[in-house]
C-alpha cells in the first residue's frame, strides 16, 4: 500500500502501520525526517535531516541521504526490527541477528510512505568476457586457490591459447581454462591438449559457472579439475573495488 | 510530492512526471515493474520484476531487488538520465558522465511514485577508537604512505605506547601516532617524547581528522610531519572490505 496521507497521521498510527508491515515482512520505504546512531564496530551519529529509510524483505536495511551513492547506515541481513513510540517520535531499532551491531532511528515526521510485497521472479544475467575474467583473477589469484600464483595469462602454446598459467600453493606449475558460459565436451578436449603438451606433473582446473554431466565425467576420468566462478560475485568484486580504491584515494588525499 | 495514484495514469502522463522531476533535480523513488540492461565494464541484463528505483538529486542511481542489501544495479554520479516512451513502457536512459558506462531501464507499470527536494542538512560524525584505527592502518599501511611497513603496533617505550612504529619507502623508522580527534599541543609534545628516546634519524607522523594552528606550528617547527585522515571514509574501508570478503567468500563456496 501506499500512503499519501501518512504525514496526516498521529505518531501513534505510524507506528502502528509500520508495525503490521514489518510483521507481514513486506517491503517498506519511508521518506521522513529522522536522525539516526549506530552502535557496533565503530560508532556514529547522524543528526535530523530529510532521508530515504529502506527496510526490505528480508530485513536488509538502508538510509540514504538525498546525494551520494552509498547509504549514510546500513545493515545487512538478518537483523531485529522492532517499533516503539518516543518523544515527538517514532523508535526504530534494527538490531543484526548475529553479530553486537544495531542502528537505532527516530522518526519525527513522514513525507512519504509505501509497503507491499514484491514480485520479483526475474533472473539476473552478468556478462563477462574470458578475458575480463583473467584480468579479475590476475587482481585476485586467491579466487582459483589460495596460495596460487599467476604467471603468465593468454599464454602461447602450440595447442592454443592458456587463459592463466601459474604455480599452486605446493609449488605444482598449473593450466587454467576460463569459460563464461556452461562448459562441455569440448572445453575439456580442449584443456587435455594443453595438458598432454605441457607434459607430466601438470595440473590443470576447468572455470566456469557450470559444466554439463557428460563433460564432468570426462574431466574426472582425465583428472582434471573443476572450478565454478559465478560471475555476480565476480561482477560485484569489480565494482566494490572501484568503491573501495575511490574511497581510499579521497582518503589520502585527506578529503 | 507523493502520487498515489500513479498507477492510473498513462505511461504519457507518468513519463512528463518524471521528466519535470528530473529537471528539477529532485529526490525520485519509484517502486515499479521493470527489467534493466547495463553496459559498461561488462554487460548484465535483469528479467522482469518489481523494484525500487532510486534516482538522487545528484543523479546517484540505484535499482534495488526486494531482498539483498547491495542494489542490483547503479550508477554512482555525475549521470545524464533521460526519458522516452517504448512499446507499453516508459524507458529510462541513465549514462555515466565520464565513463562509457549506461544502465537502460524499461518501466511497465508503477506501484508508487515519490519525488521531492528533500532537506538534509545534518552533519555525520563517525566514533572510532585510536585502537580501532591502528586495526585499519595494519591491513592498509598505505593508508599512511605508498610504500609502508608495519612492523609493530602498540610497541610499548618508556615513554609511553607508540601507536605504530614501521619503515618508510626509503627504510627509515617512523613513528604513528593516532589521534582521533582534532591534536592539539599535548599530542605533539607526545610524539617529541617518543622521537627522542627513539633517537636521530626516526620520521615521526601525527596521523588525526584534524589539528589546531599553534600545534601545527609547534609540529613543523620541530620537524614532525602532520597526515589528515577522515573518520567516514576509514569506516566505509573496514564496511566494503566485510562485504567484498563475503562476496569472494560466497564466491569461493561457488554460490
Amino acid at each position: 500500500m501506499i500512503n499519501a496521507m501518512i504525514n496526516t497521521l498521529s505518531l501513534q498510527d505510524t507506528a502502528e502501520l509500520i508495525r503490521e508491515a514489518l510483521s507481514s515482512r513486506r517491503f517498506i520505504v519511508m521518506i521522513c525526517m529522522c536522525e539516526a546512531q549506530y552502535i557496533g564496530r565503530a560508532r556514529s551519529f547522524l543528526e535530523k535531516g530529510e532521508r530515504l529509510i529502506v527496510i526490505k524483505e528480508d530485513t536488509s536495511f538502508l538510509i540514504h541521504r538525498p546525494t551520494e551513492l552509498e547509504p549514510v547506515n546500513w545493515q545487512p541481513p538478518p537483523n531485529h526490527i522492532s517499533i516503539s513510540l518516543g518523544e515527538n517520535c517514532v523508535i526504530l531499532t534494527v538490531r543484526r541477528v548475529r553479530k553486537p551491531e544495531r542502528v537505532v532511528v527516530k522518526i519525527y515526521s513522514f513525507k512519504g510512505f509505501f509497503s507491499d510485497k514484491l514480485s520479483d521472479n526475474g533472473s539476473f544475467h552478468m556478462h563477462l568476457s574470458e578475458k575480463e575474467i583473467s584480468e579479475i583473477l590476475r587482481k585476485h589469484p586467491e579466487l582459483i586457490e589460495d596460495g596460487f600464483r599467476i604467471v603468465s595469462t593468454e599464454f602461447r602454446e602450440k595447442a592454443g591459447i592458456i587463459d592463466v598459467l601459474g604455480v599452486d600453493a605446493k609449488g605444482r606449475r598449473t593450466i587454467v581454462e576460463i569459460k563464461k558460459d556452461k562448459a562441455g565436451k569440448d572445453a575439456v578436449k580442449q584443456v587435455l591438449r594443453y595438458v598432454r603438451e605441457a607434459g607430466t606433473g601438470v595440473r590443470a582446473i576447468l572455470l566456469s559457472p557450470n559444466i554439463t554431466p557428460e563433460a564432468e565425467k570426462m574431466l574426472r576420468k582425465n583428472g582434471l579439475e573443476f572450478k565454478k566462478i559465478s560471475m555476480l560475485e565476480l561482477s560485484r568484486i569489480i565494482t566494490y573495488e572501484e568503491h573501495s580504491e575511490s574511497s581510499m584515494s579521497r582518503f589520502l588525499r585527506g578529503e
